[in-house]
C-alpha cells in the first residue's frame, strides 16, 4: 500500500479500494482467465506480500504474471525501478499510478499495491487486498496447480472471517496505528491493543500449529507478513516494543514454521522489507537511514512445531521451487 | 550531556570541557571541601549517571550535594523543571545555563551535565564529565564513606586507562554515532564498529565478573549506564539493533549483575532515560512519542555471575541504602 502523508494524531487507514472482482461468472465485467491479467505487487509491502503468498501456494504463477514494483517510491507510490528501463516488460509503464490513471483519469485515493491489471486495456481491475486473495482461491480453481490447499475452507469460514478481522484490525493494522499515532495518547492506545491482542494469539496458538487448526489457511497467510515485518521494521521504527517478535515463544516458533514452509519465507525480501519503511516514512525516520540489524539467522533454526501435528497443506501438497524470475536475491532473504 | 543540533553526515562529539578540577591540593584553585560545591545532573544523561553511581558508590552524598534536572530540554538545555517552582533549593536557578552563564558570560559550548557548580559563587567549576568521576576517586579520599571501594587502583591503572578508552570510543559514544548519523555510510560503520566492540566486551566478559577482574571499578560503571539505556533507547532509537542487550547473554548477564548491585539499578530511570531520548531529539523522532516498551522486569532475574566469583566492593562494603529524597520514585525504575 502507500499513502502520501502518513504520521495523523490517531492514524486512521482508508479503506476505500476499487472493489471490482475477478469472477468465474465475470459479473463485474471481469471474468477469470488465464493469461489476461497482471499482479502488480511490492515485495515491501505486507498487503501484497499476502497476495504473492497465495499465488505461489495455489501455483497460479502461469495463469496470472506478477509485476514487481521497487521498495520505495516517492509522491506518485510505487514504480517498476527493478525493471530493466524502469518500464514492466508486460504493461509498459513506469509506474502502477499510470493503471490507475488509465481506468480512472481522476482517480483520488491512495495508489496501492497488490493491484491487479487488465493487460489488454492497461486498466487497474481492482486494488482490494482482502478480497484479491480470496477470490484467487475461490475463483481461481480451475487454474490451481494439483494439490493446491484449500485456504479458505466452507466450513471454517464464519470463525475464520472473525479471526481474520481481528488479526486486521487489531495486528496488521494495530502496527502502522502504533507507528503513524502523532501524539502519546494515541500510541499508548494504539500498543496497548496490539500487545493484546499478541497475546491472545499467542494463547491460541500454543495448541495449535495453526490459527485454524491443523492446516494452513488464508488467516495465517495474513498473518504472517505482518510478524515477518515485526522484528526488522516494527518493533523499532513503529515502536511496536513491549519485545521482539523473537521474544514471543509460541508466535516466533509459529512464524519459523511458516517461514521454513515452502511459499512462506521464499517470498521474504528483507532488504526491500527494511528499505521501503526507513526510507519512504521520512515524518517518522527523517535521514532515511536503514538499520542493519536485526541478525535474522534465528529464522531458519528448528521450531519444534511438528510435534503439535496437523498436516499444512491439508489433503494438498506444499508447492515446488519459487518460479523462474521471481526469487528472492539470496542476500536479500534468509537462505538455508 | 546536549548539543543544540544532533543529526551530522557523521556524528562528531565536541569534547571541550570546562577542566578546572576539584582538587586536594586547590590547584586550579578549587579546593576539595565538604559542602562547599554542587553536582548537577539528570538522571536521564549517561555521562552524568556515572557521578550518581560513583557519589553513591563512595558514600559523598553529605559532602557533595546533588540537584537534578529533569529528563527533557530544549536550546537552553537542562533545566530544574522537578523542584518546586522550578528553581534548584541551592543554587536558586531555573537552568544549569546560568550557572555556566555566570562563570563565563559568553560561554560558547554546550551547556552539559554532569557540571559540579562552586555553590558560593554560582559558578560552574567543571563539566568534564570523564575527570569528574576519577577526581571522586581520588581527590575526594576524606570524605568517601567508611568501607568504600577503590574504583579506580593505581596498580590497574594503565590497563583501566584502555579499556575505558575504547569502551568510550566505541560503545558509550558509539551508539550516538550510529544514532546520530545522517548518512548511510556513516550509520553502517559506525555500527559495526560497535558490535565489534560489544563483541570485544562480551568476550572479555566471560570469564571475568567485572571488566578489570574480580571487583568494580569505574571501568564497570562507565560501561554500565551504556548497557543500561540499550534495549530501552539505543536499539531503537539510534539503530543499534543487530541485537538487544538482552539477547546477548554474556553482557546482559554482567549488567544485570551490576544493575542489582547497591548503587547501580538504584540509580536507573527510565522513565527519565526515555523520555529525553525520544522527546528532546525531534530531528531523530519528529512526533516525540515515547516507546512504551521494552518490558524491563528481566532486569531483576538471576544472572548466575555469582559463579565467577569475584569481591564486587574489593576490601570494601556495598553503600547502604539511598540517600533520602534521592529514591528512584517506584513507577520510574525497576523494584524488587
Amino acid at each position: 500500500m502507500a499513502q502520501g502523508t502518513y504520521v495523523e494524531k490517531t492514524y486512521e487507514r482508508d479503506t476505500t479500494y476499487i472493489e471490482d472482482r475477478i469472477t468465474v461468472d465475470g459479473a463485474d465485467g471481469w471474468p477469470v482467465e488465464a493469461g489476461r491479467y497482471r499482479l502488480v505487487v511490492a515485495r515491501a509491502c505486507p498487503w501484497a506480500n499476502r497476495a504473492i503468498i497465495v499465488r505461489r501456494l495455489l501455483g497460479l504463477e502461469q495463469a496470472l504474471s506478477m509485476g514487481v514494483c521497487g521498495p520505495t517510491h516517492d509522491a506518485d507510490s510505487w514504480t517498476f525501478d527493478l525493471d530493466p528501463g524502469g518500464v514492466d516488460p508486460v504493461l509498459r509503464i513506469p509506474r502502477i499510478k499510470d493503471a490507475y490513471l488509465k481506468r480512472f483519469p481522476d482517480y483520488p485515493r491512495g495508489i496501492t499495491v497488490p493491484a491487479i491489471v487488465d493487460v489488454p486495456s492497461g486498466e487497474v481491475v481492482t486494488n482490494d487486498f482482502a478480497q484479491i486473495t480470496l477470490d484467487l482461491s475461490t475463483q481461481w480453481t480451475a487454474h490451481h496447480r494439483e494439490g493446491a490447499p484449500d485456504l479458505y475452507p466452507e466450513a471454517l469460514r464464519d470463525e475464520m472471517d472473525e479471526v481474520m478481522h481481528r488479526v486486521y484490525t487489531e495486528v496488521n493494522n494495530g502496527v502502522y496505528r502504533c507507528g503513524f499515532a502523532g501524539e502519546q495518547e494515541a500510541y499508548d492506545a494504539a500498543y496497548d491493543r496490539l500487545f493484546v491482542a499478541l497475546d491472545w494469539l499467542s494463547e491460541r496458538l500454543e495448541s495449535r500449529r495453526y490459527l485454524m487448526g491443523e492446516s494452513i489457511t488464508e488467516a495465517d497467510v495474513r498473518l504472517f507478513t505482518t510478524l515477518a515485518r515485526f522484528d526488522p521494521v516494527y518493533h523499532g521504527h513503529f515502536k511496536c516494543n513491549r519485545s521482539k517478535l523473537s521474544e514471543m515463544p509460541v508466535l516466533w516458533a509459529y512464524a519459523r514454521d511458516l517461514f521454513q514452509t515452502p511459499g512462506f519465507g521464499d517470498t521474504i525480501d528483507f532488504v526491500h522489507i527494511k528499505s521501503h519503511y526507513y526510507e519512504v516514512h521520512r515524518d517518522v525516520n527523517p535521514t532515511g537511514v536503514v538499520p542493519k540489524g536485526p541478525d535474522l539467522s534465528g529464522w531458519l533454526t528448528s521450531h519444534g512445531r511438528e510435534a503439535l501435528g496437523g498436516k499444512p497443506f491439508g489433503d494438498g501438497t506444499p508447492p515446488g521451487p519459487v518460479a523462474s524470475g521471481e526469487e528472492i536475491p539470496a542476500a536479500h532473504g534468509v537462505n538455508p
